[in-house]
């Protein structure tokens, strides 16, 4: 049986943007029984950039309820990375494996080293830290401790899984036949939703929707969408619609197909961003309850996770044991 | 009480230059009541450079037989790195908090960049791996993990520990007094003793007479120290003796005053060679035997190393649970 493994980072809560391009696949895809998935809370990639304790135990909280809300399938091994201390092991042994000038190549790695030097700074390494430069191992790390075959990524990720193929192999070459090489699985939809102002929804433009909004601030934030200065009842474009690209990026081809007729009747604006917030909260209004009751118990999720973290150390234990012995840590005798 | 931690790198059996110049000191040490003393087998870090399994293993049942062997204190705690998982956690909380820039600055690093400028290889980074990069990272993890205040470390080391100390005060400032500072402890006593042809005792200059040797190995290894042409009779220099300093290495005072008496005496080099042998063979065959033992009870030394990192982990799993809830890691609820 084929296994996937997803990371999902702790970023805090999830907006609409989020649940389309990647929640919402992921959640579906989770209830394929012909396929062993994994899914896991990448604290350990969080700290990289973390240096607010209560703000890192609050976003692992947040996301792991949203997911959970969003209806992951609690019958798949969902975990906390930091609860695998396999995968930490891991990390080592195969930074032993990877050659230096392989993380000289990594994406973010050079990202960061052409803005110092944008900044004219000195050090091409100002301010990297090795979480930043080694996190690729980590990821290798979290993909090879489960055998993962895909791994379902966004294109700027890519990269990291050809490394951890990369350290597989040359793994597998030194020491025997010990990892599967895994594969990037680049979604098809790739939804992007256009935020409040039409750019692209993203936390960076303050202009998100948040998955869990209370109804009273979802109406509000709806009602702030921007649109054009069309009069009701002029025929209007739904494809230059933000109000329309939201809808239709959770309704069915009927309902786009009757909404699209409106828009050529000449529906006004108002009366769009209407009907725009009652599909919605009525499609998030009981994931947005259950996302509730989870924030107020935090033990249960605690709970949840646990339970993941114990069958995910059913794999990582004696499958990190023998990594160990393949490299040559072994019982003495 | 203070701590002092000291670690001890797999490389195969010791020689009596080692003995001489870190294990003897480091025994008399190992009974000093009045600090608590961590000793470790650093087979993590052994794993950098090895790629073969079968020698790893064994290289780390000699050097636990060659230390307890030579007398370290089995009240002491003596664990084998790779028993103890929180050091490798720690490493990645570690890295986190190290910058790059660091890491550049090492003088393995450095010294391996200039061989591949020397050579003058385009890439300064060709076959060096991360393991070589980041082991700093990994020995910080070793001395934070169990708050030593000293390290015993020869004086290219030193660097290392002051590492340790930036990381640590580093992880301090985010994150709230959590780390010891440690110190570098450089030992006074950097004896060095000559090998067979009078350069220094090295494995890479083939020059050694092993700790261990059987006795008629021992024998012949002595016969072979070179000796300059001086006849019987003619008085002749201790100090410029090889035989007369291994001597040294191990006699008391008055029995060094009686051997330079015999010099002065023009005692033939013949004698003195079999003086010698007797000597260190009678020193050396109680600890000797106790190797042979060992090597051959390869389970009761597991046994010394799995007590010891029992031991070690009392210590280090419930202060990785602090670690690891002053960064963020918590459980929830």
């Amino acid at each position: 049986m084929e296994t996937v493994l997803t990371g999902i980072t702790t970023t805090g809560v999830p907006h609409i943007g989020n649940y389309v391009g990647a929640i919402r696949p992921t959640v579906i895809a989770s209830r394929d029984k012909s396929v062993k998935s994994y899914y896991f809370v990448a604290d350990y990639h969080s700290l990289i950039k973390s240096s607010d304790p209560d703000r890192l135990a609050r976003s692992t909280l947040e996301v792991a309820a949203s997911w959970l809300a969003a209806g992951l399938d609690p019958d798949c091994v969902f975990y906390r990375q930091s609860d695998i201390p396999e995968i930490m092991e891991l990390t080592w042994v195969l930074t032993c494996m990877t050659a230096k000038g392989l993380m000289n190549r990594a994406h973010a790695y050079k990202a960061a080293v052409a803005e110092n030097e944008a900044r004219r700074n000195r050090d091409p390494d100002k301010a990297i830290t090795m979480g930043l430069y080694s996190y690729p191992i980590l990821m290798a790390a979290d993909i090879l401790m489960f055998k993962a075959h895909k791994v379902p990524v966004g294109r700027d990720q890519i990269q990291h899984v050809e490394m951890a193929r990369d350290i597989a192999g040359r793994f597998n070459h030194h020491f025997g036949e010990t990892f599967v090489l895994p594969e990037a699985v680049v979604g098809e939809n790739t939804a992007v939703l256009p935020g409040l102002d039409g750019r692209k929804m993203s936390k960076s433009y303050a202009n998100t929707i948040p998955l869990f909004a209370p109804e009273k601030r979802l109406r509000k934030l709806i009602m702030r969408i921007k649109t054009n200065s069309q009069e009701p009842g002029e025929p209007k474009d739904p494809d230059t619609s933000a109000l329309y690209a939201i809808y239709r990026a959770f309704c069915t081809d009927g309902e786009a197909a009757a909404i699209r007729e409106r828009y050529r009747a000449g529906i006004a604006w108002g009366e769009m961003k209407k009907v725009l917030f009652e599909y919605l909260n009525d499609q998030l209004k009981g994931p947005r309850a259950e996302y509730e009751r989870l924030m107020d118990a935090p033990d249960y999720v605690e709970g949840v996770l646990c339970r993941g973290a114990e069958r995910a150390r059913e794999v990582s234990v004696p499958y990190m044991d023998e990594i160990r012995r393949a490299v040559g840590f072994r019982k003495l005798g």
